[in-house]
């Protein structure tokens, strides 16, 4: 997806949600708010917002000389997921359908983002994952998703937050973990999931986890290593978490299965639903 | 008030909204955010806002060789006020407190506003201001509001947008006119009321109206006209409504009573208030 004249308000906040969160020093906030701005100004619209966003956040952690930023927040995002982890999977188990409720779990828990909003309190977060539960989701597009899941031989998952990777981890026990392959972000992108994430959420006990070697806020192929692309145009199936998946993969003639909740107007627009809804999706 | 970092996503909003309501060709649109986005990377964070808003604005103007991008919005405005008064000059006078019902009124209107939010559905804004007439204000600045209104020999009374000068009228009539002479800005600003809305509300008839000289959306006083200097510094009293003339001229150390609707985190903190509250406020 390119990036429309809406997204730039919402880069500059993600920008300044990011110095806020990450720099005391107010002249060091004033220079990584000018370089945003610089970057924003060179923006070519045909790149997709997460590409901006990868900007500004190398901008943010080379101003910053410090490697991952957000290594607290998604710390505390894991700890958090990990305190309701038991809780879900004893509903999901006791539940009619654990594969309906654990994909509802882990599209819900696609709310632990602090790109395109600030963060919401903990006890909205619970409310909001407990909730989906019995949310709606298109019936068909989860039809299309179990039988897909059924016949694939291999199964490529991209993650999306810290925290949501522990409810990735509670749908991917219901999935024939044999044939997944999981792959996170390369290196720190605000607070999406890497390889320490996988590791707290205790993927990598149970399937096999790669890093797309990139450190896009989102899947840009051409950013990925060559072993990620080869995985990915290999792969019989893509599961791809969150809107950051989605504005870099969307079109890409893939059997790629979009969930995610939908957090902005232009994806709203695009998908033809409202903000706030939980989507399956799979365009091809 | 100085610009904050979090002001910078919002300062683009503003410019993205202007740009979506005023401009088609997507080539100027682009230019335009261009242009806005170099105005915010110039910006000396001690000026206010509104001094950023009015530069963006002058680009939006030039650009578009449009002298008032806002008129067609502003008149909607204003036809939409105009059809409510009535029935909410009924109400006020029907009130045990016509004075406490009509800057209730008043201070709601300033929910019809452009800037910092978009705009609310006609539906939602009349809910809000009819609601008005019982909301909770602070009585004792309420009190001090009426005592200073009594006394003063002079009343300034500084407009924010259209449409809402509609009901600041309503206000108005409910204050001794012959002491009131009415502010608007000097030139287009956003949707900030000019003489032509003073005009289409009906204020030239009952009060004196000038105009500030200035096109700033709020009242950055060295931009101003010696005359409106004149008469702000000698007035015995200012009534200033909107979040642009509080973000100009707080810290002044005259007898200014702000009446806003508080629509921004920053304000809200500095006030110590919530977002949404309806504020009157003299600080000193």
């Amino acid at each position: 997806m390119n990036t429309h004249l809406e997204c730039f308000p919402c880069l500059m906040q993600q920008a300044v949600d990011a110095i806020l969160q990450t720099v005391v020093d107010a002249e060091t906030q004033t220079d990584i708010l000018h370089e945003s701005l610089d970057v924003l100004r060179r923006t070519d619209p045909r790149e997709s917002p997460p590409m901006m966003a990868q900007k500004i956040q190398r901008i943010l952690r080379s101003r910053l000389g410090v490697q991952d930023p957000y290594r607290k927040i998604k710390d505390n995002s894991n700890e958090f997921a990990l305190k309701l982890y038991h809780k879900l999977k004893r509903k999901t188990l006791a539940s009619n359908d654990p594969f309906g409720t654990a994909v509802r779990f882990a599209i819900a828990a696609n709310i632990i983002d602090y790109g395109p909003k600030r963060r919401l309190s903990d006890e909205a977060m619970i409310e909001t994952i407990e909730q989906a539960q019995n949310a709606p989701l298109d019936a068909k597009a989860l039809q299309k998703f179990r039988d897909k899941i059924e016949t694939a031989k291999s199964i490529l998952y991209l993650t999306d937050n810290a925290g949501e990777i522990v409810f990735d981890r509670l749908f991917i026990e219901q999935l024939p973990t044999q044939k997944v392959t999981l792959a996170v972000r390369g290196a720190p992108a605000i607070n999406d999931a890497t390889i320490a994430d996988a590791r707290a959420a205790g993927l990598t006990e149970i399937v096999r986890v790669i890093d797309n070697g990139s450190d896009v806020p989102g899947t840009s192929l051409e950013e990925c290593s060559t072993d990620f692309q080869r995985l990915f145009n290999t792969a019989d199936m893509i599961i791809a978490k969150g809107q950051g998946n989605l504005e870099t993969l969307y079109g890409i003639p893939k059997p790629i299965f979009f969930l995610l909740i939908v957090k902005c107007p232009l994806i709203a627009r695009e998908l033809k639903c409202n903000i706030g809804d939980m989507i399956v999706r799979c365009p091809t």
